[in-house]
């Protein structure tokens, strides 16, 4: 499949995600960007609202999405849009035989916990009905690279799995008392449709908290972690003054004791070969501007003796390994294209 | 006390904090600033380089800190200034007699608590032996009433008690197992002197922890809550890219079940009549810049029945509730002033 | 009419010239605020969705607007809503009586220019017809004093003006060149309406201009500075990454031989004992951040000798100066108050 | 010159500019970075302190500099130290044959303009007594290519001669009268060295003029536009609250009548082909955003007719394009590259 270029699409471009997919693969040798879909179509090309895009991608039209021509004109599709309509039309263009990575909620849990959290109908009674992997790359490669059909992470989950699931695996973690993961998130992650909370004037000097016990990544990193107890993950979800980046501090109840070099062996373990996972050395912490930019976690830990507890930092940039960037990953794994295609930008710092 | 103007001298007064009090005293109708010290001191007057402050303060001229002067020119004096420095100059005012509000941690802590946290020595063996008092003003009134020497609280520690002393207080807390306070600051908390972490460039749209398990706030909370073990509180303090605002996430085990009501009449009977404590009801959450510029704390909470904890959030300017305005509030109780005197701004919104 | 207090009401109270009203308000010995009209209203009051606001005033509900419950509660009514239907309203309230102060652009132009500026039809003829008086203070103290309807200066023109009409009234800026200013305002400017531009995910890090040649204010600035030629005010409005603040570089032709110690007696004259304008002495300029959350203008100036030129900048809080403070401003001299009333708040630094 | 790698050493390498290098440069196929010196040489590599820099560079140490170790691992050598320093080092190395690019203002002017402006010691008598070329690449490839010393431009001086050179070349500017610049910049422009102006806290909300009438790339750009009058460029530099970007807004005097379409023939001409320079179509103008992390220069204009004035806009982000970018684009050309080796990544958006 890597010989000529994949004709990929993306429905939803005009949205925050899309145009990071767009900035991505604008740069990646063996895609070719075919379609574009999305809420802003209109005469003029993508360049001209848009100048910050590559020349190569900013000669794409925006349209309103129609499946038959997404179909005609693409041999993948990202489908990037809110949920409920998301991962309707990604089983549109997957039922026909395209390969779809789709990066909204609406394929990373079974019905009954969709809806309680979601508050919407389900799209599908179980994603592994069809064949939906969940994408999390680091921890799912196998599977993904036989995939048709992929449930991108979501961004909170991704950074949060990502410095949990080595302990959690391990059987570190304490059962029968709640993993604390303290979230923080840039607005970006929010979307570009104009909304008061997310202007300026209300967010630049802000930091609050928002879907207290209600955000819908909770399930999915309970699920993720292979924890049966609803009660079992206590996500808090808040707003940084930021556009981009996760930050997460989750607090594990271990078994004591527990040494630091033990911790670090896990992680070494677990991500010593991984080009996108960097854990910090014992006494250095990760910081949200580190990964800005790129497809990177950074992790760091601290062992509370003491009290028994564990904390974990990590960091990614949501955009990137928190959506487009992850979702470029698991689509060069499927397509046979080394896995670090196209994503082996730096963090852009200061 | 009250009929003249009461002479107050600010050492310190080049820094945040100082600026902030001379920004407060200069409305307060019970106040002469007679007295300025600080590490800018020059032939200008304040006014000149801080053109930002009023008038009738802009004329002062910053000296080098002299005791003898202070004691002169000054009936109560604010001393801002780094820990041990601080303290130590305290304790040369208030001997010959003058009322005293410190502002450092150096007044706070027993001697062996402080030289592990701060790692220095110690100004006093027991803050007690000084006759000092911790200023958290809405739980210490009548101590504070008759003080000469105020320790006056760290910022994190503010929020964090404000936020906890009534669930700790009423027994709901469930002892044994430590109450984990995310701790998020603007970074005007770390004082303006220059320092590389504090550039613009370093830290707009970044967010990372600090002195992880090892803030000097951290024995300051234990102890005022009343709390033996030093495992019982695990504070981690991160920094937010925003000027001012300490924003507290407290995760509280608590004996099951507890209800939301009961919560919300422990807050109410502790600060129903309190000027400047705010408590939100069930699903409202207090905002970062809801109290900025202002002496309001901000409350709100949420019961995670399930796993057995109580969350509480809290919100200050670490300026003023965290610094200078709970200084004043200390200083008009002691004077016999109106406890708001001076200190009724509206937070500044948007 | 100051023995009782005078009955305010503020049309637009959801905006952020609104709610900088009522925090002004707020605090004014004088004044209660009786009657709130926006777009928000609801069954909650104020308080519950904006908890910053001031408790005497967060327990208003915002009403949708009728004129007569206006005319009912009412001596005095503030109109701060979109141009068009802002001017119309404050005509409303002013036909049977009400004082008014109208903060759009809607009564500041003749009805030519509006046209071709607003690009929409003008709400009068003149101005002068309904005896609306441009309530730029320092300038038209008189007037405004025995007015009832006031046309409220746009941020851009009052520091513009208050920068440049010392200069041009004295004779000093030399005619048939133009007159270049560069400016810039924080995006509160804007409102509260939410805007893609006016996310932080696209303004943070980013400034530019917009409406080039095309500024709405340009003939304000122009007539107010009694100029008749068009060409001779040169505006160019850009935004700032920055919540509050206009700032004004003006590029001033001038007869050469023109001191520095000349220019400074010009605005020494105008405004030595102004109490919201500062003018720097030379060799210091004014910051954006030195009067924000307050009612002042700073002004400093540079002459450029052999080019010509002197070049002033000034800096006003756009929603205090360049908004809600100027307007309570004039309504204190109509209500026969003293002028600084509810206005001596100092900037908030940092 | 292009088979084997280049070595090319770094000197100022834990600046802004050199971290930006780096950061390229670790992306440059032709390249090995085989030198970074500095103020924070230490035992522990360039990636411990600095972990967003890519594996590839962050093995390296920053050393103190020393000119032979220099010589003996270095082709090429950029040095971007403070200016009276960077210059001489950069002689020191050219002396013995090596390759250097200077990114200091040391070798762009006549030893009695640097003596003015620049207030330090002069390094030489002119630039092309070394055989300096200053490095603008659009404008000075043959010589670039030649050359063995690049003086590379600043950023206000690169930002505005890319919106100026088509403009005062063409002869359309009417001499006489100032080009009056009004340019904006971010803080990493300022540097990495602690600095209480850089801070957060001071800089969050503000925005304020520097080096008013003073600023040293003043004759940089006037000399380049080949103006012989000093006061025929009035530069006007401020500081934005952003981290990166040079925003540029040019009031140019113009023989009337000028028409747009003469102006966007101009522009076309002269940057058509250019990689790096895209002119806006009339009517709409650049972000200073749209260029961030990238080596583009964005232009628009605007032709106010009655005002005999053409207004120019241009944005850059000051640390590539300004800085290390065009640096490395010159020494592609030294080298041999392709121009846009290492450079073509697209701009951080959002």
């Amino acid at each position: 499949m890597s010989t000529a270029r994949v004709r990929v699409g993306i429905v939803g471009a005009s949205g925050y995600s899309g145009l990071e997919l767009l900035r991505i693969l604008a740069h990646h040798d063996g895609v070719e960007v075919t379609y574009a879909a999305g809420s802003q179509e209109g005469t003029e090309p993508l360049g001209a609202a848009s100048p910050f895009l590559p020349a190569a991608i900013g000669s794409l039209h925006i349209e309103s999405f129609h499946p038959d021509r997404a179909a005609d004109l693409c041999d993948v599709v990202f489908v990037g849009l809110p949920s409920g309509t998301s991962g309707a039309i990604a089983l549109d263009l997957w039922k026909p035989g395209k390969t779809v990575i789709d990066l909204s909620g609406d394929l990373r849990l079974p019905k009954d916990a969709y809806e309680v959290w979601y508050k919407k109908e389900a799209v599908v009674q179980q994603p592994q009905d069809v064949g939906a992997v969940y994408g999390l790359t680091e921890w799912n490669r196998e599977q993904i690279q036989s995939a048709r059909l992929i449930a991108n992470p979501g961004c909170y989950a991704t950074a949060a799995l990502l410095a949990l699931l080595p302990v959690v695996r391990s059987g570190l973690a304490r059962p029968g008392m709640p993993i604390v993961i303290d979230a923080k998130s840039g607005v970006s992650g929010a979307g570009r449709k104009p909304a008061q909370h997310a202007m300026l004037g209300e967010l630049q000097e802000n930091f609050y908290a928002y879907k207290v016990g209600a955000h819908q990544h909770t399930p999915e990193i309970q699920a993720q972690l292979g924890l049966s107890d609803p009660a079992s993950v206590l996500l808090t979800t808040q707003l940084l003054p930021t556009v981009r980046g996760i930050f997460i501090s989750a607090y594990v109840p271990v078994h004591t004791p527990v040494s630091t070099d033990d911790v670090m062996v896990l992680y070494q373990n677990a991500y010593g070969n991984e080009p996108f996972v960097h854990v910090h050395p014992p006494g250095r912490y990760p910081e949200l501007k580190h990964v800005r930019g790129s497809n990177l976690c950074h992790i760091g830990f601290h062992v509370h003796a003491e009290a028994g507890l564990l904390q974990v930092f990590s960091v990614i940039d949501n955009l990137q390994k928190g959506a487009a960037g992850q979702a470029v990953q698991n689509f060069n794994l499927i397509c046979g294209f080394p896995e670090t295609t196209g994503l082996l930008v730096s963090p852009m710092y200061p």
